[in-house]
């Protein structure tokens, strides 16, 4: 069989001492941090699109690295090159998951929706095939409903009740290959779900139909014996103007006022959570306290530009908190799809590994250095300590809910001044999360 | 009496070529559109805090405009100065409505609450007194939750069961104030309802908390007879790292999981909106479609700032398309209130006026040019046709969620390919707005 | 001759009221202001590359519009209709000049740049041929250094003295091809003159080697006879994480350092202005008061989007503040390029039209507008005066330089405290603004 | 003698491993790393404004914090009081260096600026008799010329000459000050020194303005035997829409133009550079590459929000890129100014030595993994290779600038097509700095 990355062995686990680039420094997938192995928490996905497809073409420039695998751009047997070339390079970083597009694992035909999906079929038994007998799964699945000019006004939320239509027969097919694939879950980014100015734009129908469009999928999804997840992506502009699905708040509240919220959960993506204006650890907070938190798309922006840089994670800041929201919310039903590329100047097969190893390496550190943050105990017991006037007497009443304005009132009245709450101590919980950092275990 | 502003007669409108500054150019109160006079439309309300108390301070500087009135700072004759002051400058300007938070209209006793209480009364008395065959009104009030250093913590979302019980007080008296003064609305702007840091911060504990703060307050007003809507302010930080009320499908959101849906409604800020990354017009019609448009607070932020300038309303690109989407959404249950300050460099009487003048000018034009807009039809009729596929065959089916998956996706396969959907034509309706804009017609 | 539009009639001139939208409504090309035709005053330029060869891909999508012009894209025939479709749509819209990257023009050869180069000289020899006896010339030309995988380290800023050395080959028949088509100027725009991360690079030698590409350019310009301007075009980031010249007073800080600050000016992009986070007037005053205002990129950006989004200009208060910089400044040596794109979903020719109608008509509101706030001289009279205590005594002094620390503070010590400085009265000139604006008078 | 911190003892170095709060975890002033002590490398500086003055107060809320120190605010006995406090508090930390502007240290006389100076010379008597024996000395000064009304529109830059002549009053007494004091630096930051609006300024008169009162500053410093460096503060705005400094390529450009570069340098604000868009260390590189770092302000911001919030620096990735370009720069001639801020919750006595440890646990932990980067070589060593290709033949040239751009490109055209650059190797970079950091090396 043909390698594709002949001059890189499997990559090892070596310990934070080793100067091998192709080596793992931190990511050690069978130990056991607070009860499970590193690669159960972590659950790594390889994201078809970035990994195989994307060549380093921006609004600016062609494409720098050469994803042709030997074959040529646009046929099956591409398709398939790259089915063999991404499970090759899935089995050297010991990486178990995979996500895509419909359109990542196959060229679409312009002409007729039957020929893309006649070439699904085709890939899918291939993908089966080619991973029988593999640890290799699907983590999750999507459709690409925001390339094709036909979104170009939106898929569920497209003035065109056709192109809705070719979302909905996209989605179906992309429903029974989640089921083919044994997908944990199936995910929705609304690229281009949103608009480009309300001049021309009826919000609350687009808003309405969208909600149709997922009640459709999760009805279908259901009766074919989907269990997974449906994910919502949040991403609040780029490449609309507005996308409706701005932010895990907003797509909470959207699943809630339809009732998809016992069948959907958050994709969380750390660049889409800081151009929305948040940090990824408020997403995913945002989503663990309202049971929606499902999958993550493992990446990092760069909060001085305003658009999606999706770069592999090196920020050991936030993959630490990220693990900690992780841990404390009981773990993902999804996993970490590392829906990061390489920047365009790193157009190496060495560099495709090289961010890999970066990302795992960086959430490896991140889970480390959260187990030992909660293993610590000094924040949490922080914050327990901090809200404490809620456990008895009128805070009791108060979490309870079995109190009145007047009796609060009477309370204050009584008092006629309180007590400053003691001090946030922010400076000083963040030198404890240096000196986690910078103790020597690893 | 005394006259606070003697070399200020009152505004009158003069027309589009007068050249007063002195004078209003478009507004004029009792012109129809649309079948209501302006000042029905448009319910200009003054503002408190910034024009009655604000002084230019800001975070690199001291006061720059006299806020005295004649009397000493911090005293009750310097409340009641505010008060003979206000009106008579609200009279000058033909301003019907007033807008305060507790602490702008008596000064707040540091050492017990009943003392504060006790002046509240005073000065309700006294206002109600002086606005006595006026027809100056209440708009809205609210509490300032988020001044006092015992708030440093927030209010309903204190980590101290003392604070809340303060801000539970406050809100009680604030909702006697408001019966007391006929206010049609009772705003809670969440200025300390956040985070400085997620490290110290149990989130959930705090959003309960605000809903159960929330709940109280709604019952305690409904039993004391205060008929009018609570809204809510949503602002994404400032002062706070982030605060809960990001934006309106945020708190929208939020209003539906605590059931607060049905008496709550939104009180849109330009300035927040764009903070929050949206535009205004995007913020009105999020609340509009969904039931809960309520009040606005008029003013104007600079999208190039990073915060809070509550600058008077100027752009008439704005206002056109907030009147445009406030006269789609049948008026406002509130009204028009100019949190807006003057800049720290208009330090003079003449400039209070000059910011009122161009602010109640700028929604007149708004006004106006919606109303052409509406007239015009062009615009609207453009996105009636442009979702005209959902009037009959498989789109209706769609818009009636009378269809399923399936059914859909064979649609779609028949088809094989769809028509692209038409063009949205932007650049064609943004000349529309600019042909309205500059047609000789006022 | 083949027709590419002929469902478009040539645009006319029709009025305000005009309700044609194939028509202008205030761009009148004859019409004198201010003593010079508008024609003259704006010399509007149609840039190739965003009008005929940009079809509406993005980073999420396909292209949606068809810019074939009938033949098969990446031919010699297919550039050739490029050139016959633009000269029929300028001579359609009455615009006099265009702008190019050398890749626009021609398809660029992958293995050796000497075919390209002779594609460029039958092109030129093309363009001259089907201009003659029009009144179409070049207004600027530029070379696309930045697309071609080989500049993805930059071009004078490359790690590799190869690429330099292509960058000045591309360089120096791009001059020789300005002085062949008698362009007024020659841009350059560093899109990968930056870089990705700080850990990579050499800035100092970087900076160094553009200044050296720069000199040479100059000087060879010089002696082939090329009279007109250079330009440097700033932009803050996009592609890269950090470009150069980010903005205009970086541009020109660099441009004295290194004696270049005679030959080059400014060519000021709208959209790059507020990526920076400055408004297109700052830039334009900026560039101006070191007499360096050469041309302009008119085009408009979304202040709440953070890339480059290149939209025709719409919003007549950037124009007018820019036309009343332009005649302020005496004039641009250069013009009014539309580095302009229709968005992605306004794909048809129409749009074409429409983008440039409204954008030419926005420019003339702008003209009109600026011209009126000169005439009335209510804000310069302002300006004038608000500065008038630099024309006498120790301000005069001060303004001449010929004074001393210790007599101004001597000065101040004897004044004890000065009088505040006069009201900014920033809310009464945007009310100007407005008053002009809404005049009758167009 | 009183003691202002009762409860602290000296913070004393106790290793990585300690869990005392108030110890040095990573700061070790005595340890020597590449050739110099941990505090020569960091010279710490204490602010005096945000330590001693600032309570908390946000635009928002009032001070939560109290900074009497047991006396009358506004009075001698305060400011003493705070030099006392100043003193112990420095001790306790072993900070040998502090920073103030001239009204942190006396309260200012609203009628006269006499009584001011008079003040001022009984303050640095004071501080020189409290001082003396010590070794605690000024790092640098500088004056307010921002928060009195006075300053409203400017400083140097006041449409007010007379306003312009209490600036220079301040600048002399500041510049005597300096020299009284033994200051080694003396800043300008230009917190007024911008616009509100274009439309009442004139930029140009306000820029020479500007440069001719630097010009006088300086003249009259060296005339007084002041040796130490000038600073600008670069800020690109708030308080002010747009303030001149934008960033250090503007402020070195503005030096050069008016002949002041040799006596100016850079006092590089972390928080400054993120509001410009840049990061910390790219505003470093550029002062460092102009010759013209000079110190620097040591603190963080928030990338997601919009203002200035001086949060004590404690990500050791930000320290630890700015201590490389310190080291590669040969070190700061001026010091590290902790021009940060305990966050307003944080308002204990025991949060002001929280905050200053954390800051230089996380400058010293920059310190220790800059020298281990620039020990471990991996990078730099990637950087001299990256641009090799400079170093002979034609690159050699370049770099030399003795080379035609026909020299240049016929070279390109006999190579027909160069090869890539090599891979940018980011992620891999990136990987280098965590294993780095992660080592166990401390």
């Amino acid at each position: 069989m043909k390698e594709f990355f002949p001059s890189i062995s499997p990559i090892k686990f070596e310990g934070s001492e080793s100067k091998n680039p192709l080596s793992f420094k931190y990511y050690d997938a069978k130990r056991v941090i607070m009860g499970k192995t590193m690669e159960e928490h972590l659950s790594f996905a390889m994201a078809w699109w970035h990994n195989l497809c994307a060549s380093g073409v921006d609004m600016f420039g062609q494409g720098t690295a050469d994803k042709g695998f030997g074959e040529k751009q646009g046929t099956m047997e591409h398709a398939k090159a790259k089915v063999d070339a991404g499970i090759e390079f899935m089995q050297k970083l010991g990486i178990k998951y995979y996500c895509f597009h419909d359109t990542d694992i196959v060229p679409e035909d312009q002409e007729d929706i039957n020929v893309t999906n006649a070439r699904l079929d085709e890939i899918t038994d291939y993908i089966l095939e080619k991973t029988k007998g593999t640890d290799i799964k699907c983590l999750w699945t999507t459709c690409n409903m925001f390339s094709n000019p036909r979104f170009m006004n939106g898929a569920g939320s497209s003035n065109s009740a056709d192109v809705f239509c070719f979302a909905a027969a996209q989605a179906k097919k992309g429903l029974e290959n989640a089921v083919k694939l044994g997908a944990k879950g199936f995910v929705f980014w609304g690229g281009r779900e949103g608009y480009e100015t309300l001049l021309n734009t009826d919000m609350k129908l687009e808003e309405e139909n969208i909600a149709t469009l997922f009640t459709m999928c999760r009805d279908y999804g259901r009766s074919i014996g989907f269990k997974g997840d449906f994910y919502i992506e949040p991403k609040p502009k780029e490449p609309m103007k507005h996308q409706y699905d701005f932010d895990a708040a907003t797509a909470i509240g959207f699943l809630r006022k339809y009732g998809l919220d016992k069948d959907f959960k958050m994709n969380i993506e750390a660049n889409h959570a800081t151009l929305a204006g948040h940090t990824f650890q408020h997403e995913l907070r945002v989503s663990a306290i309202n049971g929606m938190l499902g999958s993550v798309d493992a990446n990092q922006g760069d909060t001085l530009l305003g658009w999606d840089t999706d770069q592999f994670p090196t920020n050991v800041y936030d993959t630490t908190l990220a693990m900690y929201e992780i841990l404390k919310a009981g773990g993902l039903s999804g996993g970490l799809n590392f829906d990061s590329k390489n920047r365009r100047p790193s157009n190496t097969a060495e560099d495709m590994f090289y961010g890999f190893i970066a990302g795992m390496d960086t959430f490896a550190l991140g889970l480390i250095k959260a187990a030992q943050i909660i293993e610590d105990g000094r924040i949490d017991e922080f914050i327990k300590e901090r809200y404490s006037s809620y456990n008895s007497g009128i805070g009791e009443k108060i979490r309870n809910r079995s109190v009145t304005l007047v009796e609060c009132a009477e309370y204050a009245l009584k008092m006629k001044k309180p007590e400053l709450p003691e001090s946030g101590r922010q400076e000083y919980l963040e030198t404890i999360v240096n000196n986690i950092f910078f103790n020597s275990k690893l």
